[in-house]
């Protein structure tokens, strides 16, 4: 469900509301502080986009984006 | 599953790990303030405690309190 | 410090790291569930990014966009 | 400020509210998980409680309670 756009991992989620929404972005937030690898995302609502790059490695697509979005998968679930 | 003790309902909540149980408690928190009915709970690793009661009301168990309930029992689901 | 841009109101918010850029975020979610009226907002890291306008009023900026600029800078402060 | 009672590392915040406490407590999240280390913890309406004790030393005060509670001050401030 990850899309390779521009040098960058993305996926939207939806959520019922914006309470469930905002309960996956704490739970996304506090995996991404322990990898110390953090998303740039979007939200409005009950969506959820989410793009992984690594800036250390000139922007481009690494090891730890596909770690983070596989992370997130599993929190999505 | 709530038990009415002491004059406060109370019920405990069991996760997989921390990042789901705050995860939950981040949910819990958006519909709290909501209602502006805030829950006393106790949290330690993947458990959750919460213990509600109306302090308006000479803390005893009312309405507020088995709605918030009834919304935390659909967040938990 | 906000900017009227395309019937949206517009602010970037600056912290020291993603944790203190994520506990404010966590702030106004809390605010914007109470008001029934949420953000369209980005964040990367400490930067946070807010737009607000009213859907309901054809996406220009009401009275409700300018209550929640005024507490989002409230929790910022 | 941190009291050291029945083998625990004990310290109660105060907030100006819900919102401002829960904002804390999101921060506090993040640290304590990107830590592996996790709190025991109260919360009603603006105050949080903090115990902080090391389940793997036989629930006594190890270097690691020193260190949370270290971040969780500077969080504080």
């Amino acid at each position: 469900m990850w899309q390779e756009i521009d040098q960058q991992l993305k996926r939207t989620f939806e959520f019922t509301d914006f309470i469930a929404a905002f309960g996956f972005m704490a739970k996304v937030a506090l995996v991404a502080e322990k990898m110390n690898h953090h998303p740039a995302w979007f939200n409005v609502y009950n969506r959820v986009e989410i793009s992984l790059t690594t800036h250390d490695a000139g922007n481009t697509i690494t090891e730890k984006d596909r770690e983070l979005a596989q992370a997130i998968d599993l929190l999505y679930q």
